[in-house]
């Protein structure tokens, strides 16, 4: 088969790759019919993620037919179709007994495109299949799916359930990438107001708009002093940052309230400075986390039940063979506008 | 009367000074009958903390007899044995709504000894009484209660509660000073497992094995690797912050497991570094607080049910009139060995 | 001033009364401008109410002008525009202070009205205004924020909070007078699905419909097989009781699946049958309450920001002096369509 | 080999019976090392329980030796020493993604010695067992671990954790059998303070009294006064039913505060009735449940840290062929005095 093999920093290449085969009583074989890109994709490129090695296949979102399945899967069969979740789960361990997946001890966790090959193939091995695919209702297309891969589950999870949203209360979301734009999806579930969105770029902040924000903000306004005026001056409930650098960190800690929620989703590479001097009396929580895809059953019933607004995420879309393009269109988001990326066997 | 008068940075005085008077209708004049010093009062005499204008009298931790109320006091009459509490509460605004009294905007919050006239004199007005005074049960002695004014619901809230520590967890405290003491009786109520105190004071860890920590370490020690084995090698589900530095703090952050809580107690005039680079993706929560003193009924029936053993904190006893002593003792505790004063109206 | 008096059982008259004073300082005169009658006061004029004594003036549910305060009021001042809720707090005993204040035990709960004099009248006394009242933003209508004085905070806390609505969750809601409606406005708020309402008024479930139920069944369908059958079989995620008689409570603990709530909002006037034979092992949580009003500030924010949709409830005006015509109309829903009634000041 | 096998209401033998076999890739052989009888066994041998088909082997309580596992067990391999739970979960349903494994859709639940042949037997078939069992820390004796098959995760999640305890609260306990007093040790984890408990039975009330219970009623008592006077007036904060009949039942939901918990866990043959007619008002929780034993491995720790007190559970001891005479002691406890029996392997 085909499959994009990372070969180190800097390079990957769209090339034959042996078929994967049942390698353990609980594997599932499924052959990829939608995959997309990840941001974390062109981390591992760059070299930023050490645990990869050199000579795996990437990616971790797909949706795809299960072709065979090992003795001790129960709850997928040949002819199915599922979402390839990015969080593989063994089940047996003490954090996947919590519902804890992102967390697994017992040879999960993001593994896919990372640990062992991934996704971006026209077909991949997953591990655990009964605790890591999903079969997609009837009236959920692949490519609606697909955004409950990663995105959706992580910024609902990690973002707005993490952050306690609550029905009125003011919430503030740091960049509409894909990951703010899905938070800004979700939180609107639970009829925050304001929901307030800050993005640099006026395109990203229009789709904000499109999917529900109530007020946009460019990182060049004085956040700080329009927040406050939006939220009685004491700041807003609720901070998810969507970016993954230290400035947009810190802001969130600025535009929080006493008692606020501070809920970090971006993956960063670097430390933030954290100001205790004046946080420390203030009553501040924080939270960070890897998703468990705990929701994603839940989020694709809401899908089936047109709750969640996902057309709009995927702004480029092409063969599953033209993956080197599309992953040229995907690193240059400045210039192509791409948001997501998708990919499909024709 | 007499009364200890913060007099600018560095210096302080027990001096004469005009009665307290009932100002509002939800006034209380309370008698002062047993007081004593915090680490907070020395943070203001250094000049540290500008809100606290010089003239001001000191103290937000004393037991007192109610002398005089206001006509809207309803729940507390003269005669009446007292805690004064570190924390004022309006009762009526948003957050004093929400039971979250240590960000009261209504004209509360922590005023005593601080924005008005404190605790560390003859006689004391407390705004709004009932919601700031707590009428003592007769098993409880003033010196026992004593212990509630301030540090033991701040361990408790901030440290104990906000961390949600269970029964079978492992906790570790950092810092073994009056504060983390208080974590350490506070935690054993929800019976964790182990329960470990870090600090350099070999005195202090001694105290701190008494009240039932299961193991202690030195600050001196490898804690992160002691940690880890007395862990199953992820670290601990909880550690809260008893100090109030960037070091114990950020080894605070060292020492939780993927899904682990820290909870800052401390009081903070520095900023710490926050290494999200590796926090990211572990689920971490952080919290911070002043204490909103809302456990503060239960404290005090457990007190009264001798389920908090508050015996061995105060290490010196002073009279009332001995405030300038009782200030040089507990300002030199490596020479003293001074954890908390008492001071006693003879 | 006139006012509606109860005079024992099936007797009221709107007749000349003393006006209300100043009693205590934390008292508030209010003028009222709108008033609505709720059905305890028909149970009440049926004489199921034996603590309300004849000689009462009823009502608990009113918009008004403040006109004078007690010495001890902060919160509000005359002229102030407010909502006076059905629930009255001291803001100081043990349930106040945890938010719980239809609980109250220093003199507040449910009192206007039934231990009081109540808000059907030209002026009405309200004890502990600070935390009994709410000032209205300006751009709440005295119509709108008339919903919020307790159907919306009954719905919302006794039905939807005590019941931790999540988004995609199922939800049946067994009764849609003004209860049942304003259970569907508020459970709307956390995007459950389906949201299923049961009533066998033809009217009332339109009126379901248009406030956004999904599905609407009649009391004579076989609502357990449809609901099973709506909800792959398991029953729904919550049920909640907005009738007040053992068949509807009934049936809502056959309509949960297990791990489901089931969240009584009915005022019962009988013993219901709870069949712990099957229910004992289906882990089924059941919560009764009374409302605490504790979410009036952000149902009044939600309001002003247009999340709440209020317009439908009122079906009949009058003005205040029309208030036997009011109670005519109101206690022959059958025959006038009366959903709530309105009356206002001329 | 001998197992205990149920041959219609009324009559069981110990009788030889073909060994188990691995039929599911998920499967364990156990050997049982030692066994208990559940109060619940001699409801099927009445015949009560008709789910349970003559022929099946009874026991769901045991500990025992792994000795063959099927190819896609991970956890356990021969030679372990293990916990078999009264609870097996396939963990990888809906109920298990969530840690409610008592109500597992996908096979599991509650299913040895139920629907599928049980541990009461010198072999047992345990399905998914790298879900079902748990391996024994060296420091746990075979006997304490027993205690955690079923009676402690069962009083501790279905009773203790349901109803939230919390130190300091007023807990009744209603019922000290073997799940009371299981009750009693997992709530005292907590420090409830007054810890009261209810049984008609002097013995078992010195028991209770023995493991932590401030006060012990008589049934004869005027157990709701009394409870009142020991609660300030109000009630209990929580009160957990261990009985199963009507009566204790309705007992229960007098004795809690407003506000308060009823948490039960007896097994229940009849419908009890409810008084909503006076508990519509008080804000009560009331909960139901099977046990999920998501709370087994940190009992097991708490059991190796000598947190948990089981010695005082096994009051008769019996060789595993000697079942008949252990069922006939268990079955009459006000002759025998019995409270739990246990069998083991010679």
């Amino acid at each position: 088969m085909k499959a994009l093999v990372y070969k180190g920093p800097g390079r990957r290449a769209w090339e034959n790759h042996a078929d994967p085969v049942v390698e353990d009583p609980d594997d599932a074989i499924v052959r990829v019919d939608a995959v997309t890109i990840c941001g974390t994709d062109l981390h591992i490129l760059k070299g930023d993620v050490p645990t990869c090695e050199p000579g795996t296949i990437l990616g971790h979102e797909a949706v795809g037919t299960v072709e065979q399945v090992g003795d001790a899967v129960r709850n997928v069969k040949p002819g199915d179709r599922v979402l390839v979740s990015c969080i593989t789960a063994c089940g047996r361990c003490q954090y996947c007994r919590e519902g804890r997946y992102g967390q697994c001890l017992g040879g999960g966790g993001w593994i896919l495109g990372h640990r062992i090959d991934g996704v971006q193939a026209e077909r991949v091995r997953v591990p655990f299949a009964d605790t890591s695919t999903y079969v997609l209702p009837d009236k959920v297309t692949n490519e609606a799916a697909l955004m409950l891969a990663d995105i959706l589950p992580t910024s609902y999870e990690v973002g707005v359930k993490a952050a306690h949203v609550q029905p009125g209360q003011s919430v503030v979301i740091v960049g509409a990438g894909p990951i703010g734009l899905a938070a800004v999806i979700t939180a609107k579930l639970l009829s925050p107001y304001p929901l307030i969105v800050i993005d640099p770029a006026p395109a990203r902040r229009d789709a904000a708009k499109l999917l529900g924000a109530d007020v946009t903000l460019s990182s060049d306004d004085d956040v700080k002093e329009q927040v406050l005026a939006l939220t009685d001056g004491l700041g807003a409930d609720v901070a998810i940052e969507a970016v993954g650098v230290p400035a947009t960190f810190e802001t969130c800690t600025e535009l929080v309230r006493p008692g606020g929620h501070v809920a970090n989703v971006g993956v960063h590479g670097k430390s933030a400075t954290l100001h205790l001097e004046t946080l420390w009396i203030r009553d501040i929580t924080l939270t960070t986390g890897l998703v468990d895809t705990n929701t994603t059953p839940t989020l694709l019933r809401m899908l089936a039940n047109h709750q969640l607004q996902t057309e709009s995420f995927i702004t480029h879309r092409f063969d599953l063979h033209e993956m080197e393009s599309a992953y040229d269109v995907f690193s240059a988001p400045e210039d192509t506008g791409a948001l997501k990326v998708g990919l499909f066997r024709s």
